[in-house]
């Protein structure tokens, strides 16, 4: 029996009444449902709109309700619809009249709106504190690798020497964008929307401000239409996630990258990789390439919202219900994200050697002696131009750029001086580049510093 | 322990199995993973490759597991990884040495390929079905109301007297064109990629000819890297359902206004609507709405799929492995829909006092007039050009169009005859659209014969 | 011929020069372009790195550029594929080998990114303030309407009263949402990349700080391999974009609702209208329905640009060139809603009395009489279950719910009292919601009082 | 002035006729536009519903249009809205009031849903044959490469050496299948709208079937609303061509990796390729990063289209504007990648030297060893795990698995024979892979014969 079928003259649909049902996916929410009807009944019997008795009884009911549901023993079934509507039949049943009273000055919708909030404020402050535990592990990887030097990449192409701690830190800074964006859509979202009511408010004389005050909200909403129509912040939430995949899905890139025979930069460690049912000899990256492709769920996922909401009129449609499984497959995909990246990235070795016999590559070092040139005078696209066909003359002849005599250097670069011959070094050239955000040894070395001090402190 | 620890020394983290884990998802795989393996199984007895005996051995022993699942009597475990690895170890442990040699040329990159051709070569059967299904329940809908007469809208705005029939058969020509893709898709999915392997084929004399025909292919696959790399008929087949998607959410945007107080051109049957918890009055669409919604869901596992594979060097990468769960949740999402939405629209109940009554509206016969000018030499441009003017002296003097002397108006339009008084019915309106593809009570009287005649053929 | 082409024996493929060019979009950079370009070498100069005279001549020579091209005397070409190599060529042509020394300690990738963070950042400030004229037209309205009465809707059912400027006042919610989002993107894309070279930084003592004093960067990039590799800002305000697109989706949902016959809430003003070329009747809300589109297409925007980064490796690879586009076409289409939009709310004119007609259906006050049985002691659940039978009763009786006796009442519901005959007006429903953010006049006047002194201080 | 403003009191707004114009993009369509006025013209001669010798007059003055328009000798203005209005109206400026016959019988809503389907029939067809090209590129750059091994790849593992042809081939494969996408798509759009009018067809005896004829349509459509509301063949198209997109994505990373150092398997031709700004040695594969890139852009085309038309009601609402220029966004981008790239595909070169040492590493080889193993009897598992075991000890010991004795192995191998110590050739791998679709290269001949003459056929 539906809690709302006074008007109907029959009962539901078999096959509306699966269709229909969220409590299939909405249980999760039961610990916040339960935080939620709590208030509302403290601030129910302080308002005097339920005697103070009956709010004490429904609240003790309500935390007699979580423990069965903590402990598994709680039946959900299809006809009951929704997390809400099990509570509340299971608080009637239990405590008897008084049960009837909690939904008093409120909706589903205003309900809803509450538990969302509640539960993605949660959440975001367990994927906040997952993104620092990954930039940390970014961080100790970077510090145990703070001189060694690899090839940098544009177009994969190698083009210059870098620090393998700057290339990590690359990451630590993106995190550190999502958590900013993360921080602000809790801000967003901290809004207390009960006491919307379905759509109107209502003509009950509630306290929204205890309320707010009881389930640690600086705010309550403005608007009762645009309370119980927004979804806002779950879109927002939902295009931070996104960004953050695409963050994982590049680093990600970048270990499939690094693991291949080809590159073999990195090694990760056994219990982080799985083999094939086929062939023998392999060690696949399958947290990297997962990760990658988890990346496209979440994208997806936002995808879904965005398009499940545009084009519906104000206020509540129950397309809206249709929200949840995308918000909680994004969270969910982050969160299992979180929980394998940092200990495979803290646990993966680097193998320097292989990096440095890359980096080694004198062509790197071709944009260093543009500079060189520069400094002695010669205008920047003239020394590019030189620089340029002396790898070309280099290429056509088969000498290395780094096995040049001064005569050979100065009949494709008249302005050399003895010193261009000196620059193909990885070392040099990383030790040249000391200016606030390259890649010099001091310059990373700073920047290691500054996020030590900075997750210390988080 | 895992099937390919061969040279791995430390076994896999807890996080990890975790998170590469698919059994989870893809145990509703068994039957499809079953048949596969049965087919391979008695073509390597039949090609000598295994033992004859073991080949029988082995599918009977795959029969009982088979029945063991069915009757829910069967463990699934997150270190086994996901179905394959599940069978081969339940299988050897069930009837020894034989059941290793199950996999024998063979990787599950190949045998996953096969397992979701079969899987989806059956859902888009049972798909189509359903599809069929709903025409049906519309060319009833549409048979019961072959005769009423409703405004038909352009931007919301009435435009021109239709029928009800005419309305719900434009629903059957849109399902129909999902069938011709559905169609379409199975013929390129109906190809059989067991023998590719990991990537490569396989040195063992296989008769994939032979795999093929037992499980009902019509061709085998050209080329292993492509076999095993390729997920088009998945991207395909989600293009189709979200293609269906949107056609269910315009139907459900005109059920949800038929269904509105303003409209109420419609009422659904109470069995198919549901209540509010606050509001007493409200009866609402929400199978309209929540497939509506749904729709955005499917578009977002299209999304996920077309970047999931976007940029992937072949050929199988693990990313590749949450592919399924978007096919999945699209396939199970259409089915959800096709199993409540006839039923809702077979016993819906149209209320053609309320279209007819929308449809005397005189505006939307400004177009026969406009035509009548036409066919009384008038050219279209001015026609149309006279009657907006005589809409627009209407307006100004407060006179319905219905309702004019001849004398007014003739001093709006000099080429009116008085036959053009008389144009201002619906039914005449309607009864003067015979031509192919009109909405004229013949035309579609024609049009529902050609349907019923062919749904009652399929 | 290229400014890279040194170390190449062919120039480029037509069809290569043809696919690759940008000039033919990122034109549109030139002023951001030219205004970073004079600040790097203002720098340079003032950092010794080139003559200070060079520098001066430079900036002489780029702002004679920019008049060029504002006055569209400036010839683009494909061959000198983007803005930044025509600027360079242009400013070389045109002052000499001073000019060869501007791309000194320079990249493309720093540049490129310099540019779109300035040009955006712009962007931003323009649709914030078109967004603030949006919301002035909203409390406009509002205002003019600050005591008409429509039914509030949920599933597109009538719901309970609500003031018609309580309605628009919810967009207004949503559009300040919409500036804080786009206020904590300009925050963070308020950051200066340049002097972070192709990758790496470069070897010569640039000053950044001053490079970023000098374009009014509060802070410089901490990481160069992020900096040119990073497109977060352009993601993160797509994604603000996306969802103001769905907020102007729903308005243009409400009213292209409200524009219909069957509604007929609102009349838009003829010019803001378009008519029909065959049907002469026809008056369009083409505006709502045209921006209702374009919220798609910013989502489409979102999407190609998550999808284009996705599984990139570091640092910057060609395929970010196409970020570009969908980067200005949804800025381009949020601008042209914000030009369009507004004045046409302006000038929309209501029509309250259809509107009231609306909302005088009794059943939207069932909610209220459940509420005043919870007044008078009865339990919520109770009270709405009585209520319910009450609306059954009437439907089946054929009576009005305000119509009753007392008598009949009381024989659905023991526990009324005359009071409650007396509910069933709008007016009095809307008065007696009067608790913060429900729709009450007082409460609704506040608001507005909220909004335009918030409007007027901004 | 509008054509359709008969009933309108003032004229549009600026900023109206700003926001709603689509000529600046439709203007592409006027051939098409241009062809189904004249048929629309003939057959309303041919059926006495205009005189013939206005029919004949229309023909040639938009023979005349076409012309103008060809030599670029037309004005387009936004005040005309869209192609079909300019040309209507040159038209009328042109011959006189037999110009305003054309209309008749035809609203705007069928006549774009008949441009639209027009040019994208061409499209498809240019776009096939584009295809073809690709095929035909990839087809003679593996017949230059038939014998050239190289690593096959899974997880960016080597897995198992394969042809460098084989390779290629799997991309012949991935286009034949767009192209029975691209076939199967243009036979659901080939059917002809005209004659549906604004909604409901006319009141008007034209004759469809003529039309159609005259247009080489071989049927026309069966139900009005449906044809003026239905975007399905675009919706598939796009759908169609991202999926192309994503063949050329990953074609594309594969290009990109074997152009890196770290592969070095291909040259590209210089002139596919540019250089860098900075970085002298630079030489990108720009083309592969772009057209990996464009497919975001596809899938975002496609996002939005879907989007765009999700929940709209019937019939034609001013949102499906916004079709258009996704549409021709999808189209553009893919006949830009099928300009660029067969021809660099044609000319690049291969490094078969990388390649096979690359293909030489003997763990490429360790299924061919358990293989073996199973043709001596041992179970596959078993097999397996025995060579996995083998990794492992060679890895421990330092010991390359193709420089063991007899009795090494043998102390990991019970099973083992002398022969499998000589496994470890690549040569030897490829050869024994023959069965069908396998690399073997007699197999691999096989195909690149069948593609041949497939190729020389179309």
């Amino acid at each position: 029996m539906a809690l709302w079928d006074g008007r109907f003259s029959t009962g539901p649909h078999r096959a509306l009444t699966e269709f229909t049902e969220s409590i299939s996916f909405d249980q999760r929410l039961y610990k916040h449902d339960i935080a939620g009807s709590k208030a509302h009944a403290q601030m129910l019997g302080a308002s005097g709109i339920i005697p103070q008795a009956d709010a004490a009884k429904i609240i003790a009911g309500l935390d007699a309700i979580e423990r069965q549901i903590d402990k598994g023993d709680f039946e959900f079934k299809a006809e009951l619809e929704d997390i809400h509507m099990h509570i509340e039949s299971a608080l009637t049943a239990q405590i008897g009249e008084e049960g009837a009273r909690l939904h008093t000055a409120r909706s589903r919708n205003d309900q809803i709106a509450l538990d969302i909030r509640l539960y993605l404020r949660d959440q975001i402050d367990l994927i906040a504190s997952g993104l620092r535990d990954f930039q940390r592990a970014l961080v100790h990887q970077a510090g145990l690798n703070a001189t060694h030097i690899l090839p940098g990449y544009t177009h994969l192409q190698r083009a210059q020497p870098v620090l393998f701690a700057h290339h990590l830190l690359a990451y630590v800074e993106m995190f550190d964008r999502d958590l900013g964006r993360l921080a602000d859509c809790r801000k967003r979202l901290n809004v207390m929307p009960l006491g919307s009511g379905a759509i109107a408010g209502t003509t009950l004389p509630i306290d929204r401000a205890l309320t707010a005050k009881l389930l640690d909200f600086p705010e309550i909403t403005r608007n009762s239409m645009d309370a119980v129509a927004d979804r806002d912040f779950a879109c927002e939430l939902l295009a931070a996630l996104a960004l953050f995949g695409t963050h994982v899905s590049r680093l990600s890139e970048d270990i499939v990258l690094w693991c291949s025979a080809e590159f073999a930069y990195v090694e990760l460690a056994d219990e982080f990789c799985t083999g094939s049912s086929l062939m023998p000899q392999k060690k696949n990256p399958d947290v990297a390439e997962l990760s990658r492709g988890k990346a496209a769920r979440v994208i997806g996922d936002l995808m879904a919202l965005l398009t499940l909401v545009k084009g519906l009129p104000l206020t509540y449609n129950r397309d809206m219900q249709e929200d949840k499984e995308p918000i909680f497959d994004a969270v969910d995909t982050v969160r299992k994200i979180l929980a394998v990246y940092p200990p495979m990235v803290q646990t993966m070795k680097a193998r320097p050697e292989n990096m440095l016999k890359a980096a080694r590559d004198p062509a790197l070092m071709a944009t260093d002696l543009a500079e060189k040139l520069v400094a002695l005078g010669v205008p920047f696209r003239t020394a590019h131009h030189r620089v340029g066909a002396l790898v070309k003359w280099c290429k056509q002849t088969g000498k290395p750029l780094n096995g040049l005599t001064i005569e050979e250097m100065l009949s494709v670069i008249p302005e050399a001086t003895p010193e261009c011959l000196d620059l193909f070094s990885p070392e040099k050239s990383v030790t040249a580049r000391e200016i606030p955000g390259a890649t010099g040894f001091n310059e990373v070395r700073k920047q290691l510093d500054f996020w030590e001090k900075t997750l210390a402190a988080n």
